[in-house]
Order: structure tokens, then C-alpha cells, then sequence
């Protein structure tokens, strides 16, 4: 469903400077040029004529699923579409919710930022998609390539977990595996020399694709839509452009008369590494630091940006770095709740009950983000199941008894 | 969210013989003892107080998840949901929609069956949940048990894909391989020596579970809500329930006077088994039939049950055989329209492609519903990523040039 003609965005407007504007197209794929300094690059945002915003955006009835229902407030929805978004709250009780964006079309909160972003692509005529990525960007990006008839080039590692190279495969882009760091060279060699749009990062600090995190609004907005305004929302954070969009949407909820006030927003990352924590103590814009080993391999990002930076300062929320130790126990929590969450995924309640541990009470809902299914994690597939005699003493043995 | 109070369900009833009927507890899982014959047993299904259905149980508007949603509808939802069902509507063009399963907790359809089934094991104050299944069937079950704090033991097969052994395990069920004609003597041990309720069938024609089917139906109210009443849905036919069960929510849509007609459901089987075809050729009420080799092995049933074929000549449908080459086919036409879905998964697109080539306009729209993500399929990661040199003329080389 192509509903251009609805969209309210008109320009894009720098992370850096806000009085730093420019015309929302072309979307600029490596940040601010203005603000730019050797090392230190800004992202850009898309700005709206907010005063036009349909009285009844917020109060007509959920659909069922579809970016489209917000086209007021996303960038121009030029590629169709798959049903994204309108994923469930469920509760763990306590005053938790889980928002579970294991419920997209490829099973992770990426589909959001891909849907808005293939948009782009779209809009200006792009050969293909071009995007560096070893699991759930790389195969949402290649989800919407294909549903909007564009080439797709995922640039991903050979370490991908085996069911994930499948994923990746499995719309038709075309996926090569090279070592991480030759990925951003390749990927401005394949968008000059093959006209491809690039839907990742290709600056120093993480910028990104301009308009896709704007994507990421609607996860706000149906939080509100279910539960209102929660004290706090804790959410994986790698590059933090979930963490981003989820403070915007609340923003705009805000900014708009809807609701009175944004929720804590805390991004929840690896203690191997941690870029947005980094910025946040040394009051940097964005950060770099090095990285350990961690499992959490869809956030394992060293290089971060400033959109995390300015949402967790802006509403009061924080930075928070979890253990593996402290993922695993949260994604066990999780599992035993009947949500199978990749390790990443489970980030955002591992923080909480981090914070919670040290703080106490929030002080009203919580809502952590779990992003992506368990299936894309590391270690699927590598214990198959080995034949039991098929008699009643085996079976009991087998059984675990309490 | 339990919502005991609110259903509408009164008693069970005969298949066999609508002048059957039985107390709606306990819920007979083995299907039903007074017309049953040696090598015929008919299902039960459950009947409701209709004349007491709210007025605007099908206007009032759609919820973002959970089957409380429907609860009058429903068997008693005594075990807590995960915000299942609630799935899009995916328009493929030409008047054609795809139902997308995969969008549930644990991303297959059987998310609906297992929510209302694991209630009835609540109600029972069973210890624990059985199942015999070696993919979405046994991990859903496992998902929801846990959710509900009951144990669960999972009877699978050795040759479940690998991704599927994790999957299974993932939400802490005790999970055993043993060869596919021990897992029914077995299961009925579990239940009668530890007190456990079975959600799998016991008997020599497919009955299953009493309840579980009747989460189906779920799958209609909410084509309805978006759609209307379809000219056909085409469905995936493992043992047919989910297929009854659409059937049934349109049936009662029509009886409750909110549609006026009901849609053809065609039930779509492997050419390699094809227990309903072979049902409905010889007029017989369930059949089984030798099933050959295919790789859809979701669907890959020799027993049959009769919902399937009441769902069938009811409303003027039919069963169809797909080949596993027209599988991929259908495989392939959603993957490049950005939806991975397993073999059997397809089934339902395949069935309807074969039978426009035959019979044309299908005089409306058609719904094939997808029953489950691609990651559940056979093969998934069996192919890792192989590193290539990060020079620009071997990307090139790798992708693939027109």
C-alpha cells in the first residue's frame, strides 16, 4: 500500500544543530555534512509539519498491522509494505510488559526501520539495496528489496550462526561474507560504482540511513495506544536507533497535546563494549570504544552514535551495560514465560531488572523491548536431538524428575 | 489474562452424531467413545450458548493480540496468553491475501490451538502437558505449559531439523527422540502413569485434542474483521484442524447472522500421503492412507481425521494434492515478496495456484493462509556462509550479474 501523499515530512534536520535543515530528499545516507568534524559525525532526523498532524491519529482504532497506519508521521511510504508493526504487550506481571517485536515479518523490530528505508530507495530510483549486516537488518533490508522489486546486496561475516545465513539467503539478495571491517569500503563501492541505496552506517560515529529509525516512532506510539505513557522503557541498544525512535515517538506524543510527558528511556548494551554508556559518562556527542567478547553479537557495536546519546539524556533515562551472565538470565526469564528471545533481544529486560535491583520501584509500567526472535541466535542448530529407546524406562530416565 | 467467566461454552459434541453430546468437562481426548468403531473414532467439537453472543463481538474493533479477545467463542481460556493470533492480511495482488501465521509467539499458527488446549490441562489440574510432534506443534505446546507453570514433555523424532531442536527445547520442556509408531503408546503411558494431558492424538483415525481446534476459528473472525467473507481459502492440511477450525468460524459468522455465506476452504496435502483426498474420494468420514517421501514434513500425515472432511464437503471446497515442486514454487513466490515461509507453509498457495490453472477466477477474494516461518524448515543452517576475499572484484564476481 503506497500512501506517499500522506506523509507530513518535510526536511531532513541535523542531530548537531537543529537550525541545520535541508530538503527531506535526497535522504543523506553518511549523516550531516555541516556539523561533520574529522571523527565525529551527526546523524540527521526527519522533521514534519506537525501543525498538520490528523486530529484522530492517535485515537482511530489499531489496525492490524502496517506502517501505513502512521503515514502522517513516517517519511513518504514509497515501498509496499508487509504488515509490519502493531506487535503485542505481553505482561510478566509485576507492572512488565514485554514488547515483542519477534511478531514482524522477518521477526525482529528491524522490519520498521527497513520498511521506511526501502521507501527511500525507492523514492530515488535506486538500482538496489546495498546493507552490511550479519543477521536481522541484512535480512529485513532483504525482505523489502525484494517485496519492492529492488536488487539486494547483504554484506555479512562468515561467523553468521548457520540458520541465520539461510535467513539472509532467503529472499533472493545476493549475500557475501567478508571480515567486518572491509564492509563499509565495499558498501560505498557498491553504492558509487552500482547506483545501490545503502541502508547502513558509512561514517566514523554511527549516522545510518536518515529516515529509517523514524520507523521505529510506531513502536511509541502503539506502546501508548495499549498502556498510555509507562515510566520507563528499557530497550537493546547497539547502534541505538531503536532506543531513538522509541524517545521520538514519546516526544511527539508529547509535543503534540496527546500525553504530558516521555517516558525514561534506558539503552540497554553489552558490558563488552558499550559505546552509548562511554558517551554518556565523558558527555561526548557519540562515542567509540573497543570491544570484548560477547555473545550479544546483534549489538556487539563499538562504534556508537548520537541519536542513543540524545534520547537516554533528554528523558532522564540512562545507560546501561549487562553481562552475558545477566542477558542469559533474562532471556531464560523470558523462555520460561513462553518467549523464545535471541540473547540480544533479551537486553532490554536484562537492564531492567538490572536497574530495578539498584532502584527500586519505577514508579509505574515498565516496558522492555525484546527484538528478535531465538531463532537467530548463536548455538541454534548445533545439538540435534539423539534417538532414546523407545521404552518407559528411558523415556522417565530422560525426563528431567524434580 | 484469564477470562474463564466470559466464555460461552456448554458441552461437547459428536462428530459422528450431532445428537451426541457430552458435559463440556472433562474434555475427552480421545475422541468420541459412543461412535466410535475399530479403526474409525470421530472427533468432538465443543458447541456454545449462541443465542448469548454479544452483540458486537465481531464489531467492536480488533485488539492488538490474545484470544480473549473472541472468549465467548472459545473454550474457557483458563492458561495465560502471549498476545497470539492478530495476524496480517499480506496482499500478494490479483485479489490474492496471505494469512501470515508466523506472526504468533512462536510463529506458527499453532499458537491458537495451544493457548485454548493448555487451558483445558489447567482446568484438569493436569501436572503437565504431552505432546507427540517434531516442529510447531510440540515447541508451542512447550510455550505455552510453561506459561501456564506446567511441566511438559515433548515426544519428537531424531530427524527434526536442527534449528528445531533448539526451538523445542528453548522453553524448558523436556524434550525426547523416539521412533514416530512408539510416540502414541508412549504418550498414552504419560498421561495415564504421570497424570500429564495429552494435546496429541491417541486414536487410529485423528482426533486430538477436543478444545484446540475451536482456537481456529480465530483465524476466520479475524479474515472477516479485515476482509469480508473470501470467495476460497486455501489452507496447509496436516491433520486438518486448522482447516476445520476456519471452517467452523465462518460457519458461525453465517449462523449468528453476521455473513451470509460461508467460504470454500480447500485443504492442501502432499501428493506423497493425502488422507482427506482420500477421504473425500471414497466418501469415507477420515482415511488413511502409505505416505511417500516429501520434505514437507509438517504436513506429512497418513492418518486423517474427519474435521477435515466435514470442513471440505460443507462448504463446497475440496482437497488438493501439491507436489513438493509446486511447494517450492509457492516457497519461492512468497520469499520474493519478502515472506519466508516453511515448505509445508506454503501448501496453501500452492494449492490455490493449481487449482486457478485449472478452474480460473476464483470469483473473489482468495485467502491462503501461511502457516509458519521459514526458519522451522529442513535444511535451515545447513549451509554456512563462506568467506570471500574483500576485494572489489571478487564481491563482484560473487554476485550474481544479469
Amino acid at each position: 500500500m503506497i500512501t506517499a501523499a500522506v506523509s507530513l515530512a518535510t526536511a531532513q534536520r541535523s542531530l548537531g544543530d537543529p537550525g541545520v535543515r535541508y530538503p527531506l530528499y535526497p535522504p543523506l545516507l553518511r549523516g550531516c555534512p555541516r556539523t561533520a568534524t574529522p571523527g565525529l559525525v551527526f546523524p540527521v532526523e526527519v522533521d514534519y509539519a506537525y501543525q498538520d498532524v490528523p486530529a484522530d491519529l492517535f485515537t482511530s482504532s489499531p489496525r492490524r498491522g502496517g506502517l501505513e497506519r502512521w503515514a502522517p508521521l513516517l517519511p513518504p511510504l514509497d515501498a509496499p509494505g508487509l504488515g509490519e508493526g502493531a506487535t503485542p504487550l505481553v505482561p510478566l506481571g509485576d507492572g512488565v510488559w514485554i514488547k515483542d517485536e519477534s511478531r514482524n515479518p522477518t521477526w525482529s523490530h528491524k522490519d520498521r526501520l527497513n520498511r521506511v528505508a526501502v521507501g527511500a530507495a525507492v523514492h530515488e530510483g535506486a538500482e538496489g539495496i546495498a546493507v552490511a549486516s550479519s543477521g536481522n537488518h541484512g535480512a529485513s533490508a532483504a525482505a523489502y528489496a525484494a517485496r519492492a522489486g529492488l536488487r539486494c546486496v547483504v554484506l555479512a561475516s562468515a561467523g553468521a550462526p548457520p540458520a541465520v545465513a539461510s535467513f539472509l539467503r532467503a529472499y533472493g539478495a545476493d549475500v557475501v561474507a567478508v571480515p567486518a571491517e572491509a564492509r563499509w569500503p565495499l558498501l560505498a563501492m557498491i553504492a558509487e560504482r552500482l547506483g545501490y541505496h545503502t541502508v547502513s552506517n558509512l561514517t566514523p560515529t554511527h549516522t545510518g540511513h536518515p529516515f529509517g529509525p523514524e520507523g521505529y516512532k510506531t513502536v511509541a506510539y502503539e506502546i501508548h495506544a495499549d498502556l498510555g505513557v509507562p515510566a520507563a522503557v528499557f530497550v537493546p541498544a547497539g547502534y541505538g536507533e531503536l532506543l531513538f525512535g522509541v524517545w521520538k515517538g514519546f516526544r511527539e506524543l508529547r509535543d503534540l497535546g496527546v500525553t504530558d510527558r516521555v517516558p525514561r528511556v534506558f539503552g540497554c548494551e553489552p558490558a563488552a563494549g558499550g559505546p552509548l554508556a562511554a558517551a554518556v559518562r565523558t558527555g561526548a556527542p557519540a562515542a567509540v570504544v573497543p570491544t570484548g567478547a560477547t555473545d550479544a553479537y546483534a549489538i556487539d557495536c563499538s562504534v556508537g552514535g548520537n541519536r542513543a546519546v540524545r534520547a537516554v539524556l533528554d528523558s532522564g533515562g540512562d545507560a546501561l551495560l549487562v553481562t552475558d551472565a545477566e542477558l542469559r538470565r533474562a532471556r531464560d526469564e523470558l523462555a520460561r514465560q513462553g518467549l523464545w528471545a535471541e540473547l540480544s533481544a533479551a537486553a532490554g529486560l536484562a537492564g531492567f531488572r538490572q536497574w530495578a535491583a539498584r532502584e527500586g520501584d519505577a514508579g509505574g509500567p515498565v516496558v522492555c523491548v525484546s527484538t528478535s526472535s531465538g531463532f537467530k541466535d548463536l548455538g541454534v542448530g548445533g545439538d540435534p536431538l539423539e534417538p532414546v529407546e523407545p521404552t518407559w524406562e528411558a523415556v522417565t530416565r530422560a525426563l528431567r524428575r524434580p
